[in-house]
């Protein structure tokens, strides 16, 4: 079985097992606090050229989500963020649990756009009773989008803008960012991201670690107390080595972008060949997530070889299905599911 | 430098890194859906001699106990716990985050005793304004406890009666269960735990693993949509496997017992001899934490080679610390700590 | 200055001041302990015909709703409402803050289809991934709507079985439950009430009182603890009695839809006239809530006199604007406001 | 029967009652919006001689404490309080709620001292892991306390040094805060509390209101969107001038001290008649709360006629009971009850 339905079907890079096995044995102390944690601090914060951030390591995406912004918010206070937000739909109401609204905007193309962002905030703090509802105060978005779509430099500098403006912090989920920075036509580096947004993450799980979410800070008036408002969420590793010891290895000689890269050369094969043979797509996507719209029995008979995500009901006949790449599929794989379209 | 701060300072027991390489590059679905986080539960119900139990695999102990915590009780009502008891101190207040307060009793050796439980309970609950006040509404005990002591059965059953009698589930805390199970004089097997408790866990990072704990309901009536609840906590890995492998490898020709059997025999050795040479203990304990007095500067000179935790300060010129043995201890380290004092 | 902006802007009836003042001096036990309050319960259960109910009473709107909201739900579980609801927008996150989403359907005309809730309902359910999101486990409607709607008993009656079918209680906030059970061509009584609901409040704020909402559960499994949740609530009166004496007072001699027939006469006298001279009606209410679309310097010209809702933008030149009557409103001053359109 | 079990058995003062009653007809727009409310507040303000403060009315004290606690602490931070804190055990977990752990120190005659507030900051601020635990973050006290005791002056001075040095807010219940200032002793005036807490709340409720705290912010840094806060937790009235009314009321022609005071000559009267008699205390109180240790069967025939609150057990034939003072104490039952003992 073929299996392109997600990006985190395998375990991790070779590269980062072998780091795992080269250093089983060694002893080092625990929570984050030993050496490979401090080295792969100091490798994201060179690559963000950002040596002032604060670096933090995380699980996964959801407890990153939850804890970036009930550690921003106040009570009565709400993220704004597209309704297709993973945090929106997708995170079993972790955003509640904090005590939190999600304030939505409709997306286009799965992003949002600085001109509804503006309007939205000041239509709401400008409403007669505004200060009986929630008050929004944070923006979330994610890079790549939940769609497979990519914010440009402009339009994520446009956010950016507005954010500022209205003096609320810009929060940017890059559980795909590796994806995102390599994507077909992709002009933002992750510097840009850095300056751009308060905090970030670099996404580990979906891009070749075990698990593994690194969270800058680069507005360091944000993060106080942190890690332990992490420890409450649960979210502090007792052996934070296995966290420090991926993002040193996907941080070094590159190889979190080399994996990116791969993925999306993949993804793009993949598009070209079906948009040759004139499949429809349900979003247009220039990262590892490709949308597909395919007949139901065609579907079905690719299933028998291939395990893809499907995504909605398109029609009575017709469903759309996603494609996912990644550090681990291979080129081989790739030409037999094109060849079986 | 010689370890023993803590029994989380190593990566995993070979056997698990063994299955991590040669799965690596297998394809499996995501959150926990895969096969051998299937094969894992099905053994640990074996292990448990409950068939009908529900097996939920989590990541760390700070967040198995608030997750499992806050999907039991309702608005208003508290957790009885022993003032030392992990979730009470050490977990940037998991619980009250949850919604929850702590309700404290006095700890005799690190446990609690059902006679105070019993009393506690009745004296909240019969007091004028009781209901002004928080609900007791179940019961947490650790096994072992934050000091290494270790619940006889009859101790545990004594628990579990008070707590059934007033209709209140009881939760075990085994961040360290398989320490406990094999301690020095321990007449307990997973066995009866699974009987006495209604929902307890079976620690893996303290006990071979990278993380892992493996939550296990006994009474299932507690368990609806726990799935999403942990969800809802970020405490789904999208690479459930990596729970599922080590589990799986753990109850596998009884490795997790084996692992426990040797942390307790170096612990027990460290004992005798310290024991022999006239060392004061902090705390009396059966099993791999070992709580011993030292003289500050003798102390000084242990740390040189020996890293230990230091637990508290006992006088002007003495300070208890704790040694703690694992799978990963050697004979070879735990003779020379002898040597050295 | 002629007030027609809301239903709360004057002291309370009458009759019920006159109650607080002869008791004023009388010693009565605290939080809801005494004879008044237990009056009051019996003469609201037996409004609701229904004498096994539990009746409680708190302060405010907000307070009630989140209160109920948070006391019934789970962890990871949300509430389902229209996103007109009271809940959505205008309680400051008051639901969230219980750690709960609400989960909106599109509303007709200010109500809840139960075609709409049965499909909501199912589609999430069933969705891929469905257990990654917040599960929905109750329903929330308004009787009278934010808009001034109400449903008919065959409305209600499908929405209950709808609710019913798939095992969720239905919560009817009833804030303007008064003026909707008068209002015109309602063909729906209090006991039918409180036999399709599962839990509903009777509003006393906007009808008649000081302040208090008496909520009534029929299905009483739901409310264990229920005066120690509104105790952590902050929900409790110290002097409960106020709010015993008020209900007492309310349900003596019809009172409460005595003052309801009384302000829906007005608003349909108001509703008649500007029908009558032609004026666009922004929502079409049976009840004690009007909203009329006025030219904007019209609008400038009455607020010289009287005082109204601003509710809406409709375009350039005209504004939708709220006029609500209550017990309070006098047939002079509605002549007045006609007089001046 | 004489009820002397609480301060909260009566309605309002009569002066409080004559204003409902002239003004109930009055149209006012709502939530606090008011001219009574902005009156009351710049009446406390002046009294407070806080010109900068900022003032706001809520409805009750364990809904005041969770709204004040909850607006100024972020995750993982906690209160600190004495054990036998009102917020600790008589709210139901209304700070828990919050997701806020209560943090207890042990009271010496019901208070916290300087001393041990600093040392339990140094302590657990310097401790091991000291991150890995709830964080200190601001402290609560009762003055009076809930045992009647209160904090003079120069020992408040010291409270508010440590906190200020620690660089934590200092919160101030003052749910019988007239009683404490008039008490016997006293060398404390309402500037002075002004001076040194950085919030704190005067008392309605049992001080001569129906209901009602009100809270001032003195460090106006912290209190920013706290009216959303206040409706996010429910404490919001509609119908807001009946707070501005009572506290409007109380603030003129110093009609809280003189309640208050009248208050305590009740309780000094009846304390030094039972001294006189040779009865025991069980708290030595100041204020309007008197605790004295009965027979129990001398208790028992005492209520027959006298209705007092039972505050525990002393022995196995002694009970201490509370005698509570308020506006509405007249002379003639206090003397009736000296003459019953």
């Amino acid at each position: 079985m073929i299996r392109l339905a997600c990006d985190y079907q395998e375990g991790c890079h070779p590269k980062i097992l072998q780091r795992l096995v080269q250093t089983n044995l060694e002893s080092t102390p625990g929570y984050g606090t030993d050496q490979y944690c401090q080295s792969a601090k100091q490798k994201i914060k060179k690559a963000c050229e950002a040596p002032d951030a604060e670096v933090f390591l995380l699980i996964g995406g959801t407890q990153t989500n939850s804890t970036v912004i009930r550690s921003i918010l106040r009570p009565c206070e709400g993220v704004i963020a597209v309704s297709s937000g993973h945090i929106n739909g997708h995170e079993g109401g972790a955003i509640e649990m904090g005590g939190h609204k999600v304030l939505t905007i409709e997306p286009h193309d799965g992003k949002m756009l600085a001109a509804d962002l503006d309007r939205y905030i000041v239509d709401t703090l400008t409403a007669p009773s505004w200060d009986h509802g929630v008050i929004p105060a944070m923006v979330y978005i994610s890079q790549a989008t939940e769609t497979g779509s990519v914010y440009t430099l402009a339009e994520m500098q446009a956010i950016s803008d507005v954010c500022h403006r209205h003096n609320m912090p810009l929060f940017v989920d890059g559980a795909r960012l590796g994806y995102a920075l390599t994507s077909e036509g992709s002009d933002m580096t992750l510097a840009d991201l850095a300056r751009l947004a308060d905090v970030f993450y670099i996404g580990g799980t979906k891009v070749g670690a075990l698990l593994g979410e690194a969270v800058v800070f680069t507005n360091t008036k944000l993060c106080k107390n942190f890690f332990t408002i992490m420890k409450q969420g649960g979210a502090v590793l007792a052996k934070g080595r296995l966290l420090g010891l991926q993002f040193d290895t996907l941080f070094t000689d590159d190889l979190y972008f080399e994996i990116s890269r791969h993925a999306i050369a993949m993804a793009m094969k993949l598009k070209a060949a079906l948009k040759e043979k004139g499949y429809r797509f349900y979003a247009e996507s220039p990262s590892n997530q490709q949308f597909v719209i395919l007949e139901n029995t065609q579907l079905a008979e690719l299933e028998k070889e291939v395990q893809v995500s499907h995504w909605c009901k398109v029609d009575e006949h017709h469903t759309a299905v996603r494609f996912c790449t990644s550090w681990a599929t291979t080129e081989e794989n790739i030409d037999r599911v094109i060849s079986l379209l």
